[in-house]
């Protein structure tokens, strides 16, 4: 038996220990469930310590991760008023994903606190905790919660296990580790209900959304030599209230021959939104950092201007131009 | 912390705690991951402990399982011939399930070890445990060979993490808990890689086998109050090597506003096979039990006589018997 929760940095573990004041947990643009269930969590452990939290960004939570305890207390927030002895930002690797908030919390906040995996952040925080190595934010969360000495209670459980669950497509990317596992087990013992968060996630479509896939399953392209299947979704197609639109990209990636998954999605009137997979051998961080994107190795995503059939184009070409003819 | 691995029952541990022997691990029909995930690591144990161990069953390792390793060593059994010590089933409820090889087993083996996860099991071996609790019966067979004092090598480890993956739907169904994601963190530490399994489990597709989904997916149906939903699938149309034959029953299921759902698969010149499952309020065990099928709550199977069209009006009267109306 091996200690679950990773060492978590003394800086870290300094910035939360005081006595409690305000703090405002800072998501960024279109906040998804590592997100948004790293910064309840921390924000209800906080408060149980006595702190008065708000939490909010620039965008609201999807209607998709409504169940997310305590996710009703998140505001979309036009700017920041007020002070603050803590900003934090968790899964947030360029504070420009902010809109702009970010200045704002610099200028309320005494502190910045920066909790984040990918290993393309920035490091803006007054503090920053960067682990490449968490499958999920909520890994590190998770041991900062233990290792201030609070109470995971069951609504912090069931946020960062979705966080865990989520950033790990189910427990099945290669990011997943022992240790992941291992805090997977104690906040399920901690009361976080793995059926319930997968019937959430997975189980709640309209009977529509199952014709809907079957139409946008026949839209699939694969390239001659098979390595890269890619789907381009005009703007219309599929609704907002389609809950999987990002998982979307787990079916090209699902043909035996792909070793690059392309999900492009057009935005009514906006740019096109593109999730990009690689089965392992392939860094698609790389590609998605040359449009401006980021992310991990095996999953990244930019977004890139112009009509659907440009954005394909130019993706396509950076595709082949990085895993060679 | 806790101890990750459950208790083994004395006479268990005692029928394996003998000076080498051979013996037979034995499958039933159409063995899923974790029969022969959990046959063939503890045959592979045992091999490691001096044991001279045979691997078959009525049936072939299915060529989606082929990953698994070892399984080139389990044959197709049309009898049992030689002596063995001790014969092996895992996961198997109902010796019948071997198409009448329990009895070469019975006649050949000094005696017969019953290891299973499911509450009706008959209780035919020698020994017997049966624990509902785990949510594969590879959480149980992991619990073994740590008990036997055998080391868990990544090839066993593989075979466990398979089958405790697909018998919790990647880590989605009600069945898991905390020890389930603790042996899951064991078996990792031990050499089994998540992503490869995914990968073998989920992303060897062929191209065409997306258009055929599609196809599949416009055929779903739901009952007027939405309660109910199945996918009626005539012979023919889901060719064999469409990996997640069994999976499909997760569409139907996937609908916010199913119950039940059922996949009724219809076999050239055979029986319908049948595959239910509920969302925690309704016991579809029950359901296929009374078509001579079997199963968890949750999770349940059958083989229907007759046409598709009779197999599904029955099941689905069946079902509307059981959730009421």
């Amino acid at each position: 038996m091996t200690d679950p929760v990773m060492p978590v940095p003394d800086e870290i573990r300094a910035a939360f220990r005081r006595p409690p004041g305000r703090a405002l947990m800072l998501g960024h643009v279109h906040p998804d469930a590592d997100v948004l269930g790293t910064l309840l969590a921390l924000g209800a452990a906080l408060e149980d310590a006595g702190w008065l939290v708000d939490y909010g960004g620039p965008h609201p939570v999807p209607a998709s991760l409504g169940f997310l305890p305590g996710s009703d207390r998140y505001r979309v927030l036009p700017r920041i008023d007020g002070r603050y002895d803590l900003a934090v930002l968790t899964d947030c690797p360029d504070p420009d994903r902010t809109e702009g908030l970010i200045d704002g919390a610099r200028r309320s906040a005494a502190a910045i606190v920066n909790i984040d995996h990918h290993p393309d952040n920035r490091r803006y925080g007054t503090v920053n905790w960067i682990d490449p190595s968490a499958a999920a934010t909520g890994e590190l969360v998770y041991a900062l919660i233990v290792a201030l000495g609070l109470p995971v209670k069951p609504g912090m459980a069931t946020n960062l296990f979705t966080a865990i669950h989520m950033d790990t497509g189910s427990f099945r990317y290669s990011n997943v580790t022992p240790q992941t596992f291992r805090i997977a087990a104690e906040l399920v013992a901690a009361g976080a209900p793995p059926a319930f968060v997968s019937n959430q996630v997975y189980e709640r479509r309209p009977p529509e959304a199952l014709r809907q896939l079957g139409e946008v399953l026949s839209r699939i392209q694969v390239s001659e030599d098979g390595r890269i299947a890619w789907l381009a979704l005009p703007a219309g197609l599929v609704p907002d209230t389609f809950i999987e639109a990002e998982d979307l990209v787990n079916y090209p990636r699902s043909i035996g021959t792909t070793k690059v998954a392309v999900l492009l999605r057009e935005r009514p009137g906006g740019p096109v939104k593109v999730s990009l997979r690689a089965k392992g051998e392939v860094n698609v961080n790389r590609i998605a950092a040359g449009f401006g994107g980021g992310g991990h190795a095996n999953a990244a995503g930019c977004v890139v201007q112009g009509t659907l059939e440009e954005a394909t184009r130019r993706i396509l070409a950076a595709v082949r131009d990085t895993i060679g003819r």
